[in-house]
């Protein structure tokens, strides 16, 4: 391997490390899916989703099948939920900051995205009651309450309970985005939203952190009229998801390798993210960062004096890619004159990275605001 | 198997037969596929569809790989076509009858879906062309050059040539959608409207009637701007297209396989046409067709004086099901009081039925709308 100063280190997306896909158990869950269901496999069909899968999450949730649909991923269930709710002009509630593609996928169906700014412990739940009296019911409120991306936050029992007497109260749909979940490296899990009440929430989830992004399996669990909308809308786009990866899937999980896999990947995780806290408390002790408890993300806030213009184009100069962080700001609110406070976000995806690779990020991170 | 006075005929969806699915193939190829890529195939990426298959369809379409763009199915691109180019109130331009699930989608995105009568070699040009004077150019003209989508019919080289000067005299996108196109049964092909002028066509195709359906991969070949918009609007749509399957498929190409296995289904369907020609001469002498030369449908027009009311539900009661004729007729003309002549059109999809099968259908069919 290259000398570490040679490497260009990324912090742009959130992605899974290629080495870590269970290469020889997919290609055998494969063929097991075909040998098992060829017919069903391969044929149109299964607008729903693959129906061997949706059984074994309708099992794991809890839920009716009526109440599961699998589709190419989750940003698609996304793009699909924004199809059925939003009308240009309504609103969608988002955190502060979330996850840029859900906030662009909101966006291009007209909403206007309101951002409610996160604190250590979730949403800032009075300032989410405050737009609500003022407004009045969203569309929908966006969240990813364990691990959040782009800050690693995880939502207090407190605030999901609090958030679930708000949707009861004003009437909205809630979007429970889980897609790190399983991904816990310390601490207990906390009950989903949807394990609370499942009336107004719409549970998110995927593969794509725990098996592989490029199937494209991700799911819904909710209402069964809201799913029945979300195939309705489905079929007349798309006509049928992808099947063969969603019956590959389902063998994957049939088998019981999702456990140990989740089992390795916190192994391979867990010692990523300390090396992720302690190069944030060594080279920017400064910046505000809450640590995570799992997930794929540290979300560090820079202190106001840094140098901050230019900063992407800086950092690649020194060998460190990053997403700019007002892409995960639905608002544009200003501190300063042309620095809006999203400027001052850096995501930190560390799944992808080895620690000492990490390490030299955060310090060309350090050197770069500094310079 | 059961006797087939008691089996359920469906004349319903074009799907290809279960049993001609090449299983052990495509085990080899998702495999092969992924012990050469697994680092590619199963990681986020390849936005415009997996790479080497763009390169493969690059090549054999003549086009840069910057005009190739593979997606989960070609409705899926047709979606977002329509998401690109239309807006409330525009008018797109279809064959009458045409697919019903693409006026469908047309129309979600708010089209004013007009059709343009087919003849036996292809639509009805001059009245293509009263429609361009009166309301000048469409968001798109939508065509079925080859075996067309529900009728079976094929357009002529004159009516090729003339849509493309109309296209380029008012300016207006062709969509040339060829599924059926390498299943030939008879006949010389015809030149592709791309091959004649790509100026105004972006060419969409699909594997799902050469190697499965359920594998959803779909390809457009267009101009790079074009493409370019679709690949944007597809990853703030689903971020990246399921890769496994497209990888799965590259193997398939790449190995050589797709040639002998047209063969195969061309000998698998070839009298299956036969079967559905000779039974709607035998049966319904006085029924219109033209008889195709390729593809999945033979499309019938009943004469005037049949008993038409009600006639799915009647067909059904004698063990055959139908798609009701006027889905596929953009335009609700009527020809009789409370009977659009879409509801005098049949479609039948023979290639999933056995020759006796496809004989005792249209007996029931024609049953039917003589009681």
């Amino acid at each position: 391997m290259s000398d570490i100063h040679d490497r260009l280190i990324a912090f742009t997306r959130g992605v899974p490390p290629a080495e870590s896909f269970p290469v020889a158990e997919l290609e055998e869950c494969y063929a097991a899916a075909l040998d098992r269901d060829a017919a069903g496999v391969l044929q149109y069909g299964h607008q729903p989703g693959y129906l061997p899968l949706r059984e074994y999450l309708a099992e794991e949730y809890s839920a009716h099948i009526s109440e599961v649909m699998v589709s190419n991923g989750s940003l698609q269930i996304q793009d699909l939920l924004a199809g059925c709710f939003v009308r240009p002009g309504m609103t969608v509630i988002v955190e502060q900051p979330s996850y840029d593609r859900s906030i662009a996928v909101f966006r291009r169906h007209g909403a206007r995205v309101v951002g409610v700014p996160l604190e250590a412990d979730g949403l800032d739940v009075g300032r989410l009651e405050e737009l609500l009296k003022r407004d009045g019911a969203p569309a929908f409120l966006y969240v990813i309450p364990d691990f959040q991306n782009p800050t690693g936050i995880t939502m207090s029992l407190e605030k999901r309970q609090r958030v679930l007497e708000l949707a009861d109260r004003y009437g909205f749909l809630i979007l429970e985005d889980v897609p790190y979940r399983k991904l816990r490296y310390r601490g207990e899990q906390l009950p989903m939203l949807r394990e609370l009440d499942p009336t107004h929430v719409i549970m998110l989830s995927s593969y794509s952190k725990l098996i592989s992004p490029g199937m494209r399996v991700g799911f819904a669990v909710g209402g069964g009229d809201i799913i029945a909308d979300l195939v309705q809308l489905a079929e007349d786009s798309y006509l049928a998801p992808v099947l063969p990866t969603q019956a590959t899937v389902y063998e994957f999980e049939q088998r019981g390798l999702l456990a140990s896999r989740v089992e390795q990947l916190l192994a391979l995780y867990r010692p990523r993210l300390a090396a992720a806290v302690a190069a944030c408390r060594k080279h920017l002790p400064e910046a505000k960062f809450a640590p995570p408890d799992g997930g794929f993300f540290v979300g560090l806030t820079l202190p106001a004096d840094v140098h901050l213009a230019g900063l992407a184009e800086r950092a690649r100069r020194v060998g460190l890619a990053l997403t700019p962080g007002h892409e995960f700001f639905a608002d544009a609110d200003v501190d300063a004159p042309g620095v809006s406070h999203g400027d001052r976000f850096v995501r930190l995806p560390f799944c992808a990275l080895q620690s000492d690779e990490i390490e030299e990020g955060v310090r060309r991170l350090a050197k770069s605001v500094r310079s």
